[in-house]
Parts: structure tokens; sequence; C-alpha cells
């Protein structure tokens, strides 16, 4: 089935402001909640929300095989259940009612008044109920420099890391929408040169620029998902604010992985935008060399051109834009990814989510965390304003953006966007 | 509230055999599915279960305030939601109810048809939906032995390893009720003395013997649970085995721990056994030296005198006791845990499950992993009949069993049993 949704000519009734990430040629999905208090499953066509549950009950929806509440839900799992064939008749269903050339709900004011609702009626919820989440931890230049800094520069990269996509469970209890509050966590330090650890806020609070997959229902426990079919499994990414704290992770890490470290907090943006609506923007990711073992090998390029950006906002100042970053430059696909992660059988779920890891770029102004970007404190940065910044201050807002651009056809994410509180009192 | 259910004098006018695991004073919560292929939440007593959903339908729980459906569910996540004193309220009055001097049921032959199954009439479930899962590693014996065979026998334990209960997140969605036959994973290996890895199945698979907790909504994202409060958030404990790759695990863990090599499966025993059913075998853990942070301080023993065995089964061949352990040789505790898993502000759901870590004793013999008792392959252990083994074979079951033991009463888990399928063909 084509994708119609995707066609570049296509212009809605719906106002689409200049740059917007969320032109007809998007139709993200997520979940929110309207004035009355109703929770609801919907799109967004510029700076519009459109309540997918009120339009299936108005009928726009017939002849696509759909339950009748499969809108009126708090998360998308079941409709992500359905798998692709249904999401692609569903987002092509709605570039047909909001094109300009349609008049059925361009011209009925009665349910035009039901289905749509500016932002500010609208409160954005987590889109899914996430199962489990894996973190990846894909991008080259970022293991390199992590291992440089926390290791050994010699040996930045371990052994395994170009043989396998390195990976490891999260906590899916602490993944929040973007625009609640991150509170600065207490825990366990090992100060330099002592012997002994402390306890106290964390003193090395970070972001880690990241975008995230969710999956489907992939396959059943002790079957692998071969990697030709690995993508139809994707329903679409978000942007991931892996929130970490440097100080807890160093004192912890050894030998099980981060874990109070990254579990206090992960934010991710709402709209998540399909692998459908980023096809146009499929391009290669970087050589690999060694050539991975057969079951991670991918035919057709496997990444896509995802300019992300990094504002830090501190309380009461202007943005400074620190990081531009690419989800390209990311060495293992998704592909690769999901792959690898059920090639022992594991079982994947619908809603499960699996962050790329950091997304680092080959240049210092490209590094997507304040680790890296601030050289483990060695090389503070210098702010909009003058202020000057080694890790993440209280009241210090971090902004995510992403957005695909080719040909005047622009996709985006929006933002996801987490201010820093204070650490609660000993 | 007084524990009603706990009093040792009380008999039921249900059968219980003679070293029964699940005498009255047991009642531990699970969920099965019965001959009319209805799904219910249950209790046991004996070789009887009970399905407390037909009870509650019934009128027994009448005065105690739950919803109706309570127990008319696929999981126990709503009824742990409901709180300690609910738990307790319940346990109370199923030791009425099924109390030999309590005419109602005991004579209601009706009642008794719809209530009372016998165990080849049921199939037990997984008792909750479990939404994040937690590993820790808190025997000291384990974690030295590992620490030599994998490390430095001279630096086994790290040094943050006495200061906090090192854990990682582990996958939820392939935890399996036992019974479920686990499949041999095909990973990745490194063969000893090679550059580059290799594909195919582990030849080391491993079985670990633990025990997990499941929790109540706890706290808030961003708020700690107390170490004094820290137990009324735990529901209670089943037997969990945490199968393992070793080779996977070698060759992929480090920098951030294991993944494929324990997510293809782990098998818990169905039946959870409350921490009001354990009370009366609270034992201290042993002494730790250094003194933990403030944080971590546990005033009253905080461990359970829980014998735990292991039985391999070769294919067709009697079984071998292979391993006697405790639970009370752990390091840490479970009220440890839990207040250091959220001194971060991480939060904890109802549902959540978290397991101890390998249990090993001092004693050769009481090593909770084939890894440790045949010491990574080099001393195998011998069979009855003669076999010998070194990990574990396709078509080999591995069996834990634990239980409680004290002044006559014995409160235990019944099992946990599972096969070993030989790896899918690549």
């Amino acid at each position: 089935m084509a994708i119609y949704a995707n066609d570049p000519r296509r212009k809605s009734w719906i106002n689409v402001p200049e740059h917007s990430d969320f032109p007809i040629q998007n139709i993200p999905f997520g979940v929110f909640l309207t004035r009355d208090d109703v929770i609801t499953i919907g799109t967004r066509i510029g700076d519009t929300a459109i309540d997918l549950g009120a339009m299936h009950q108005l009928g726009y929806f017939r002849d696509i095989p759909l339950t009748e509440d499969i809108f009126l839900q708090d998360s998308l799992n079941d409709f992500i259940s359905d798998g692709k064939k249904t999401w692609r008749l569903v987002r092509n269903r709605i570039a047909e009612v909001f094109d300009v050339n349609t008049p059925d709900l361009q011209e009925n004011e009665a349910h035009k008044k039901i289905i749509l609702f500016g932002l500010d009626e609208i409160e954005m919820q987590l889109p899914v109920q996430i199962g489990d989440y894996t973190d990846f931890y894909s991008s080259k230049e970022h293991a390199t420099n992590v291992g440089s800094m926390f290791r050994d520069p010699e040996n930045a990269l371990l052994p395994n890391w170009l043989h396998l996509p390195v990976g490891y469970h999260g906590r899916s209890s602490s993944i929040i929408p973007s625009g609640t509050p991150v509170r600065r966590p207490n825990g366990q330090t090992l100060p330099q040169g002592a012997d002994t650890p402390v306890f106290g806020p964390s003193k090395r609070v970070d972001f880690e620029l990241e975008m995230a997959f969710v999956t489907t229902d992939a396959n059943t426990l002790g079957e692998p998902i071969p990697i030709a079919e690995a993508e139809d499994y994707i329903f679409g990414l978000v942007l991931f604010n892996d929130w970490s704290a440097r100080d807890i992770q160093k004192w912890e890490y050894v030998p099980l992985g981060p874990f109070l470290a990254k579990n206090f907090a992960s934010s991710i943006s709402p709209w998540i935008v399909t692998m459908d609506a980023l096809e146009p923007f499929r391009t290669a990711s970087p050589a690999q060399q060694p050539a991975p073992l057969p079951y991670l090998r991918q035919e057709r390029p496997g990444s896509f051109d995802i300019h992300l950006e990094v504002d830090l906002i501190p309380d009461g100042s202007d943005a400074t834009t620190i990081c531009r970053s690419n989800f390209k430059y990311m060495y293992w696909t998704m592909a690769q990814q999901l792959a690898h992660h059920t090639v022992n059988g594991c079982k994947v779920n619908s809603g499960d989510m699996m962050g790329s890891g950091t997304i680092s770029g080959p240049t210092p102004d490209s590094y997507g965390s304040m680790l890296e970007l601030a050289w483990a404190g060695k090389k503070p940065l210098t702010l909009e304003g003058g202020q000057t910044r080694t890790f993440i201050e209280d009241g210090d807002t971090v902004v995510f953006r992403g957005f695909c651009e080719k040909n005047g056809l622009r996709i985006g994410f929006g933002e996801v966007s987490s201010r820093l509180l204070p650490a609660l009192p000993l």
C-alpha cells in the first residue's frame, strides 16, 4: 500500500505556520487531555490538535478495521498492536480528511468544534504505557569520548563495541513527558581522593541527547526478529532526554552498569513521529568496519537524516544552543538494535521503548551531553549573557528539538523541554 | 491489626498433607486459569486451590472494602495497590473461613463446588503484570566468587560493593511462570584466544538461585522511601530462576552490564508468599562492616530464614540436589534494597519485581549457580547415576524449592521448575 499521506504536494485546510514541524505530511500520534478532562488519542497539524477518538465516533474512519474504542484510550499501545498496515490506513485517511480539497469535515462546523483543539486547550500525556525500556550506546563518538574520560583514552572503545550494539535495560517508571520538571537526585558518590562515599545531591547532573523508538508486538518468547523484518515492528520515534547523574554513575556502575544515575528521570517529546513519515529522509549510517556478523547485516540504508539541537536556558535568561547533532551519526541502526535485542529470543511488546544512546557527532559542538561538551568539567561552556556551565544547574531548562528537512518539506518532533529542580533536603 | 492468620494452633477443614508448604498459616496469592477457562485470583491450602473471585461474589469478604471485581482479574496488581491493611484483612478472613471451627463454607456443598479446585484442574499463570524488574547482586559470597572468576581474585569485590546494594535493571517481558520451558539462546561469544566473535548457541547456560519480592505503589517520582517504611511496600516473595548465558555475558557485559545473557528467560514460582506469612521466620542478616550510610541503616533484623534447594534432573533421570542455600545469607536486606532504589526519587509501582541476586552461602555446596558449583567448568559436578555437569544441558530440568520451618510450622513457596530446550537452528 502506498503511503499517500506522504504526498509532498498536499496542502491542508488547517493553517500550518511557516517552519512548522507538523505539516499535513507528518501526522504524528499522541495522547492528550482535553479541556473537558477527557483523555484521547490524537494527532496534530500545524498548531491544531485533532481528537481521533471523536473523529472515529463521527465516522471518519469507516471501512478501516478498528475497534470502537481504539482511540478512546490513555495510551497508544492497542492501536500500535494493530500493526503497520492499520497505522498506514489511518494516516492515509487523516491526510485525506484534512486535504484542502476534501470538504466533509472542512465544511462541518459542528464536527470541527468537537474534533479540533488549540494547543493551549490540551495537555499532552505519555503517548504509550512503556512495558520495557532499553537504552543502547550506539554513537561511536559518544562511546569513544566517555571511554576516554571514564576509563582509558588508549582503549576507549571496548573490544565488543564494533561487533554488537551495546545496550542495557533501563527503568520505564521514570519516563515522563516534556514539561514535567525533574528533581536533582540525592545519592552516593565517591569524592576525588576519598576512600569512603558520601551521601548528598548529585553535583554532576547531565542531559543525554537521544532519540527513542517505540515497538509493536514483534515476536513470541524464544524467537528472534530477522533484521530484514525489524523495521516493520517499529511504530515511530520521539526525542529522548536520558537525564544522568555522572558522579553517582561513576561510583555505582561497576560491574553491572548504570542504575540510580539514570532512573530518576528520562523525558520524551509527546508526539510519536511514524517511520512512514520519516521515510523520505532515509539515509545511510556510517560505514561499518569490521563487517557485522550476518544476523546484523542490513541491506538498505538504515538511518534517517534528523537534525538535532539542544538549548540550555538558565532561570530567567535567554536560550543558548549548545549542541547541533544528527541522528544519522549513529553507528548502529534501529533495525540492527532490534535484531540484536531479540536474537536470543527476548520478547518485544507493543509500547516498548528503545533509546539510541547519546548522539554525538564528530565535532565538539555536536557532542550530545555536558560531560562531553565541557569535557568532564575541564572546558566550561560560556552561554549567551556570560554565564558558564560544566553541568546542569538548578533552575536550568534543557530543550531538545529535532526535525528533517528536504526539498522544502519539514517533518519534525516539536520539543522535549524539562527544568531541573533543586534536590530534596536530606 | 494483629496477623490472626499466622496463629500456629489453627487447623483447616481442608486436608493439608504432612510437610506441605501450604498450611492454613501460609495463604499465598496467585492467578490461575480454571477448568472452565476462567481466569481468577486465588490462594491455596494443602493441595486445594481456592477461587477468591468466587468467594467474593458469594459474600465471604463482606465488610472488607474491596471493589467487586478485585479478584476477577488476570493479575494481582490492583489488589496489591490496595495496600498492606487490605492484604492483612483478606488473609485474616481466609484463615477464618477455612478454620476447622467455622461451618459456613465447610458445610455449604454448593459453594464448595464453585470455590474449590484440585491442583490438576487449574493452570497457574504469572501472578502480576510486572512493570519494572530490577535485579540486585546482594550475596557477598556470590559477588566474591564471580569477581574472582570474571576479573581478579585479589580484588574480587569492587570498591562500591560494601557501601551500597549493587543492582541493575532487567527485562520484565521475559519473566515466565514455573513450568514454561526455556530455550537455549543463540548469541555472540568470543571463543578463548580468538580476536573476533562467533554466533551460535550459548555453551554455558546456567541458573541463578534467587528470590524476588513484589512491591506495591510506593512513592511519587522524585521522592524516596525511608528505610523504616520500606517493608510496608513489599507484598511478598517468590522463587526466582534468573537464567543466564555465561559466555554471552562475558563478551557483552562491559561497560553497561548484562543484557542478552539474561533477558531470554527468568522463571518464577507462581504463588506469592506474603511478608506477613514470613514474619515468624524473621532473622538477622550478616553483620555489615563498614556500617552503611544512614539512609541504609535498618533498626530491626531484616532477613528471613528461608531454606533453598536446587535439583538438577537430566532428561529421563533422577533428581540430584546440587545446592542447599538460605535467603538469610544475603548481605543486603530487601528494605535496604528498596530504600537504595528510591533514594534518588525513582518511582516504584504495584507489581514491580526485585530479585535478590544469586544467593550463595559460605560453603561450596551452597553456591547458587553452576558457574560457582562447577567453578567455571573446572570442577564438574557428578549427578546421581554418574552423569557429570559443568553447565545446564538440553533436556535438563532445574527445580528450586524454598521453605521456612520452625516449631513445627512450615511455610513454603512450592517450586519453580523449568526445562531447557535446544537452541533454534541458525
